[in-house]
């Protein structure tokens, strides 16, 4: 089958084999796919990553012993996990310890014709939500966690840090939920799409850090995202960390103690919340879409992808 | 008077001014002082403090407005604070904007035949408790803040990350509390006080982190403490930093993202639980003494306290 393949380097792969069948998985023939940021820290040596790229998609259900599910349309979870272990029977199964992610850890991945995965991981869309809007389910579901693990309540200052793509879709679902958020970015255009959203929003240049933010949300990606955060959230403040970067740099976690700061860590979200936010309209992603390619264009979009400014590029697998 | 003062290096000198007075603070004749790693941090250039050393104290109040003090034996807390600013107004006094700190932030400290200090800044020491172990209360405070910040019901597997001064007391705070805790450290004689005190301990020489623990708080004093911390805790657990290094060194935060970890900073505490503690003999300090000195050998005191193993070193103005 076609597909974009990371090993040591990223190539365009016409004949590699399908997924082979595990444990009575569903086989599903790609739509769409879409470029996120841990994509491109993949090819940087995040994870180590060597297999078929992708995590976001949206999938025709071509074989799965759920025969209910058989040509329907779905997006998929990307943890694979094992139902056995410590973690998984404590109810927090997204971190089994058995797992493989798709297209991020010992599975590949949707920048593919075909991709496999248990059908437990499955939700059906809606025909409301339409391929494009679809393929944005699974970042939207990890902008929804940021709901799930902080309590917003009273809460006055709150900041999302960065205005790339995880950062537009988290500023939007705070403010669904009445949350006073403001976006700090580099981008113009992108802080004009704030403005358009009813979302505050201010440039980083303009930004004096002042500690006095109640909640940051940094989904910069990139590790001087951090250390803004430390400087703009108050004491006893929470940060929540959105980004996950390959490189490490040197950071002095004083501050942390001094301040009594308190930091989340965030990853994979509720699946349903997303889809309910689409269908229900609450959210705009067909904004953030910047280009369709081709899946035969995988290593030139993904390097458009790593470009300063640009939103989400999307990968035509048929 | 006489001082230990750190300015770009660490000296004694002999006829310091006395503190003068600010305010209607209360003047305090030091009795005896502790030696803590912050101060060791300072040295190295933590918050690049310039005057008297020493935060941990036992004094007899001198003067003070507050006629009832004279003549008192009190510890103090070391954060002075303005009580006008947004975070004292809004209940978070010990991070109050415009303060200082004593001995570590524009207020000369401990170190020293007298100090200043607000009268709301004291508490009285009661009879039961001996300057050797009233010295002791400022850090027990710091301990006794873990249980403030974490909610520890049904955490199965908490551990003390390393055996220094105030990993020790920690370990001895979270004991009391019936925390089935772990400590683990370096130094076997210290790993003898915590089966002594019936605290389960390791050396971590025998350790393979298994990202098993509910609970890690970092006392370790170092940066390589956090790696650490983060290799032994759980997916969606909380490590807690009890630790402020003067260096920072490169750390990769993607472990924090991936494992959704909690991450609490730490710092003072409350001086009630502290004397409490110590009043009902719920926690051993005499075993932390390692030695007596005057504050004339107050540079070899501190070269004392900074070599491996080295656990409370204390000061004696009088």
């Amino acid at each position: 089958m076609r597909s974009l393949v990371f090993d040591k380097s990223l190539r365009f792969d016409a004949r590699r084999s399908e997924p082979s069948e595990h444990d009575g998985d569903t086989l599903l023939k790609v739509r769409l796919a879409g470029i996120c940021a841990t994509d491109l820290e993949i090819v940087k040596g995040y994870m180590n990553f060597r297999g078929v790229l992708g995590h976001e998609f949206v999938a025709d259900v071509v074989s799965s012993p759920l025969k209910d599910l058989i040509g329907q349309r779905v997006v998929g979870e990307i943890n694979c996990v094992c139902g056995r272990c410590d973690l998984c029977v404590s109810g927090l199964s997204t971190h089994c310890r058995n797992r493989t992610v798709l297209g991020i850890l010992n599975h590949d991945g949707a920048f593919a014709e075909f991709i496999r995965l248990p059908a437990a991981n499955l939700h059906v869309v809606p025909k409301t939500i339409d391929d494009d809007a679809a393929v944005f389910i699974e970042p939207l579901a990890a902008a929804h966690q940021v709901l799930k693990q902080i309590k917003l309540d009273g809460r006055k200052w709150v900041t999302v840090l960065g205005d790339g793509r995880l950062g537009l879709l988290v500023a939007q679902v705070l403010r669904n939920v009445d949350c006073p958020v403001r976006m700090i970015g580099k981008h113009p255009e992108k802080l004009a799409l704030c403005e358009k959203w009813q979302i505050r929003s201010r440039a980083v240049s303009d930004i004096v850090p002042r500690h006095d933010q109640d909640v940051v949300v940094d989904c910069t990606g990139c590790a001087n995202g951090f250390e803004l955060a430390m400087q703009m959230v108050r004491p006893r403040g929470t940060i929540m960390l959105k980004s996950t970067v390959a490189a490490g740099k040197p950071i002095n976690l004083a501050p942390l103690v001094i301040d009594e700061i308190n930091i989340v860590g965030s990853r994979c979200g509720p699946f349903r919340d997303a889809i309910r936010s689409l269908a229900d309209k609450n959210v705009d992603v067909a904004s953030l879409i910047h280009r369709r390619m081709r899946l035969e264009q995988g290593a030139e979009a993904m390097e458009l992808a790593a470009r300063p400014g640009v939103l989400k590029v999307l990968l035509n697998a048929e």
